[in-house]
């Protein structure tokens, strides 16, 4: 039987309940497809300083390395915000997408039927089966751009550099035309080309992808600042989304928030090889953190995301999106309750997804 | 009689008719109000590159400099789409607000109660009466930073530079604070501190400021990642927002689309002294531009917005904002049409607004 290797990441807050969650999924799935899984749980974040003085031990790089795939919960708290910026469990986050070379991020932005009356946006806004891919640059850019203090004209100064290299940007364009091309073919290429020098190597560079390699996607190019606005204009109007990491950050919780339940969103971050990050774009709520209120689904959909990108195993990925699709029939956690259908808890929403796989 | 000196710069597409329709009602106003106004014409964008071959001709910066304020239509068109950066009519735009140091941007989102059904948001999200201010800084930032081309292990790479120092910060906080003074005493600095260095002496030095200067200020901080979330899950949360040249440009424009009447919002751009730069916030729709379907509403509140901030005429900038909003109830251009209400050209809404003064 096949074995895979998965490092948790568990982090704070929320996260080590809604990733046991998704465990027990895993397994189920595992049981049913057969496959197994072995885990090995490692420190990341407010956790890992707690424990070791730094946000990300280097214990964790290898411990990620050495699997096929991570799966993480959440980092952060308030706990941590006073820390100085390279100990915050933020610096973990950044530090492991750098280590493990986790340049493309993929954040899916969709709104499941049964759960459209969520959406701030109008019903012929959003339109059916509304579903957006940003494919987001995560390990370049000015999160990993020169930076500091200096003294300009006698005052205080700080700065940070925005940079993309040719290679930089193919690879990350490329990651958005193959999605494009599994998807509705289309591929908005989003920029600041009209101010920032970046950017127009950025278009330029997407733009001879496009013609040498990919010559049957649909490309076009976006402003960021138009992109904000047509996000909540006119969201339809997008497949897939390709953009740079502060650029990507910005417009992917955008999207995301068009479909009313961040609680449900998933997302991937791939490096060369097959293996991969896989965590909810939600954070770690340490307000509800222990309360049985955190709903899991987004976690549990990471981990079908996983099985589908970094283990191949589609079925067992389907699987579970199915059966979360058909759970939001019967049951929800709080923050997507509904009148009418039964409020459950973190741990009974992971029990019930189990139950129909 | 006093009389004021106002530049104007047309620019392209459909600049030249609302900046006409604007310069109708100024005058209207002026003759009611018992002052008058003289204009000096200069050209900016792409008007300026046809005629000097430049987009900001030297002699529209002495021009500006010597009237009391300057009132612009909008710059740009894709008949000057492919030549270089700092040939484009944007460049134009930064260099005019660069030499005439309009550090402080000033985006009201607002929504107007007769066009509450144009907004993409459902009406609980909006609630009743929703007005954010954006101020934005408008000097610095990635927009003036240091940006080039450079090789990186063999590669090209390009990078542009993201700079505050602790004065501008201050000078961009001070104009955050005193708006919120004004308005409903909220103000909310948004920044990406968890990764920048520059937002981090941005959140210090606004915090500073409030504490020192602002005590009665409620000020909260924000990252720019969950701003853009939180503009479309709860707007209503905001009053004031400030935040920097790049984040303020996604986020005003996101904040305007919300509320669903683009050509409705007017932009105030300021320097340490007393004049100042207005303009829509739209563009300059170059396929609709001569076909009178332009709407001159948002540069009509430009100039109001003028009367206020820059000429101490406040009496005829409420008269002006209170006919617009009168007008609406009776007749629309088009991109704001609804049934049951006139519709009428650029040219017709601008005699309206003067028949209403
Ligand atoms: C926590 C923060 C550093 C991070 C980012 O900006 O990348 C988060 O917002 C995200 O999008 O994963
Ligand atoms: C045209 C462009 C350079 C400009 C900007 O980014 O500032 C525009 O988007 C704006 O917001 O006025």
């Amino acid at each position: 039987m096949k074995n895979y290797k998965i490092a948790l990441l568990k982090g704070d807050g929320i996260g080590p309940e809604i990733v046991t969650q998704a465990v027990k999924v895993l397994n189920r799935a595992a049981e049913r497809f057969g496959f197994t899984i072995s885990y090995d749980e490692a420190l990341l974040g407010g956790s890992a300083i707690d424990a070791t003085g730094v946000p990300l031990p280097p214990e964790t790089i290898e411990k990620c390395k050495a699997t096929d795939s991570t799966l993480l919960g959440a980092v952060g708290g308030p706990k941590w915000d006073s820390l100085p910026g390279n100990l915050r469990p933020e610096a973990g986050l950044l530090g492991i997408r750098g280590a493990l070379g986790l340049f493309a991020n993929l954040r899916p932005a969709k709104i499941f039927e049964q759960l459209r009356e969520a959406s701030p946006l109008k019903a012929e806004i959003i339109g059916d089966n509304l579903d957006i891919m940003v494919v987001r640059e995560l390990t370049g850019g000015i999160y990993f751009g020169e930076r500091g203090r200096r003294t300009v004209n006698g005052a205080e100064a700080a700065y940070d550099t925005e940079m993309y290299s040719v290679p930089e940007i193919e690879r990350i364009a490329r990651v958005g035309f193959r999605m494009a091309e599994k998807r509705d073919g289309r591929l908005c290429s989003v920029d600041k080309a009209n101010v920032l020098e970046s950017s127009r190597l950025w278009r330029a560079t997407v733009a001879r992808i496009g013609k040498e390699e990919y010559p049957d996607i649909k490309l076009s190019h976006m402003y960021v600042d138009n992109c904000a606005m047509q996000l909540v204009r006119n969201p339809k109007q997008f497949d897939v989304i390709v953009t740079s990491n502060i650029f990507g950050d910005i417009l992917s919780d955008e999207a995301s928030m068009i479909s009313g339940s961040i609680g449900m969103l998933a997302s991937a971050s791939l490096s060369e090889g097959k293996s991969g990050l896989y965590e909810p774009i939600h954070g770690s709520a340490p307000d509800i953190a222990g309360t049985g209120l955190a709903n899991p689904l987004a976690t549990i959909l990471s981990a079908a995301m996983m099985l589908r990108y970094s283990l191949e195993e589609p079925q067992a990925a389907q699987a579970i999106e199915d059966a979360v699709s058909e759970v939001l029939k019967t049951a929800r956690t709080a923050d997507i309750s509904a009148e009418g259908i039964w409020q459950v808890t973190c741990e009974e929403m992971g029990d019930m997804v189990c139950g129909l796989l």
